[in-house]
């Protein structure tokens, strides 16, 4: 790892992942699904639902369909394991009113505090596959001040497409190196990495549910290790 | 002009124009030239730089010149006036430094304020053709809190494209007469109205400078004519 002044004193700008690194999907889709349908395994629900993710971008990333927002994705993928829970004859209005679930995910404890504790030093955006109207919720729901909202729709490209993590460096004018990725997914991180960007890994080890905890050990490649935001927040030197 | 009850509860989303709407460009740049050349006509300086903008954009929008951002074009035109003002012998880090000027521009004293009561009721988001870097800065600089920022950058399209338009109403996934742009030019909101959208008409009497006051007075093809940011607040119901 790096010494914390001299990145603190190089980055600019702060990249977010956000589904599972700022926002709990898999805790708020568990709540939504089993308020409108209390007999099925909602955390089975919740893993279904998020599974059919990557697949369906690979499905935009090869071409096979033209570009897609992630609110379509969702729905496609929705529409297809309805049928698995015995939930077929749900209707088009609880249907999108289920969609946008994805909207209305809740950020865990810390997202917050720690974002605007970030902001005061860094530039801040979302880098994330969500669409802006998706993460424009997110923002306004759970109270996340960001300074911009980035997206694969921002850049048509998922990540990890390149153009996604360079994109970021290029909107703001600074060079990759600069720009460090946080997120909760060492793959994710990787990546990015492999762009030139700085990476710092965020422990969430509750994201596929409490009954499911994941390994969060450090890895040795990242730039940095928070247990969360805060803790990013203060490694990097801002106050509270 | 509409009820406002009606229109307040028709409209989910404000777009605002920024140049001149947001910002005073015409007093920024004033300012910034005059501290770097104190024996020029800083007011003819800012009309001329801002005279350049259209046609710039023209050239990008007949197809002359690809994908350009305005932070490029505002270079283009910079070293182009230069000359035009004695001032030739700028060097590099000089004209990079005067281009950011475009980066710093401040609010009308009502921009921050405004914008944060019409926030609690609907998303707001910029529509301008600055680039996102240039809005995110002019946002974490003067304090101006948007739902998300939307630019000609995103749209790949120079207002007044419907592109730009359009893609308000489609990002946020609502219908064009639920977006009421917002500006302080009539031309503006006239393209925005064929495109099927909602309009409010802002003063900015000072918009190219104190010796140029510009007629505001009100269109009736406007939904709406508001002296500041806070007035449209009050008339559209938004609590302070």
């Amino acid at each position: 790892m790096s010494s914390m002044h001299s990145l603190s004193s190089t980055i600019k700008v702060l990249g977010f992942d956000v589904f599972g690194t700022i926002v709990d999907w898999h805790g708020s889709i568990q709540r939504e699904i089993a308020a409108v349908a209390p007999n099925i395994d909602a955390d089975a629900f919740a893993l279904a639902w998020r599974a059919g993710y990557q697949p369906a971008m690979q499905r935009v990333r090869s071409g096979e369909l033209g570009w897609t927002r992630i609110d379509d994705l969702h729905r496609m993928i929705l529409d297809r394991i309805l049928p698995e829970f015995g939930l077929q004859h749900f209707d088009e209005p609880q249907r999108q009113h289920l969609n946008l679930a994805w909207h209305r995910l809740r950020p865990w404890a810390d997202s917050s505090p720690g974002l605007r504790q970030l902001r005061q030093r860094f530039t801040t955006c979302s880098l994330s596959n969500g669409n802006l109207g998706l993460l424009t919720d997110l923002a306004k729901n759970g109270s996340l001040t960001w300074d911009c909202l980035l997206s694969a729709e921002v850049f048509r490209a998922y990540q990890p497409d390149p153009a996604t993590y360079l994109g970021v460096a290029s909107v703001f004018d600074v060079k990759p190196e600069e720009v460090m990725l946080v997120a909760a997914h060492h793959d994710d991180l990787a990546a990015a990495r492999q762009c030139g960007l700085r990476t710092a890994y965020i422990e969430r080890p509750l994201e596929f549910g409490v009954s499911r905890p994941k390994d969060v050990s450090p890895q040795a490649d990242n730039d940095m290790h928070a247990r969360d935001l805060i803790d990013l927040a203060n490694q990097l030197g801002c106050t509270a």
